[in-house]
């Protein structure tokens, strides 16, 4: 991948640089994980697999989502109403490098909690 | 990369998560892009190379790097003082990823744009 020369997302100005506050964030990361599996996600599905998440924030994580065209929100009028979530063409071509990122974390969460030790204890 | 059993950044009890949050976020992913060129660089330097970076969000963003093992801190008791940063052997292996997020926000913001624009045409 060649950068491209137009955008750089290290000027301040610059509208690449709203795409990664976006995409460079802790809940995007889980919403797109949760989602890499391919099925369509219910709100409440996606809150119990992303753990921990308040219903505040998944809301706000997938709207900001959708309005990036990362994910696409599905509605069916049913009743009761039922909502379905997936990643969209473009959102799918996050899922390689968040997983890149979930994966970091798992793998060197030792040498990063070691690191952390030993910060603490010169302090 | 396969996933390790033990750690799993979906659960929110998993200390993989702190990782997580630390390197799924836009100033850490400036600021490795900004030291991933290689050079040991000086306070200055990264504040004018991250463009727009408060004082404050730069000073705790290093902190934090620092105390996961991802940055090192140099200090050369000098007058007036001199400090340095550099990527760790640790902080070198995210810069593939990060470097990707970053790439990817300059790759499709036009996408991301003209989404943009049409879900607030929507609303």
């Amino acid at each position: 991948m060649s950068r491209q020369p137009d955008f750089n997302v290290l000027t301040a100005t610059c509208p690449s640089r709203t795409s990664l506050a976006r995409i460079a964030n802790k809940w995007t990361a889980m919403v797109v994980i949760a989602l890499s599996a391919g099925d369509r996600m219910r709100f409440g599905d996606l809150r119990t697999t992303v753990d921990g998440i308040s219903g505040k924030v998944l809301t706000e994580t997938l709207r900001d989502l959708e309005r990036d065209g990362l994910v696409a929100r599905h509605a069916y009028a049913e009743i009761p109403p039922r909502v379905e979530y997936e990643l969209t063409a473009l959102g799918r071509t996050l899922e390689t490098p968040l997983q890149a990122l979930g994966h970091w974390a798992e793998e060197h969460i030792t040498e990063v909690l070691a690191a952390r030790e030993e910060y603490d204890a010169r302090r």
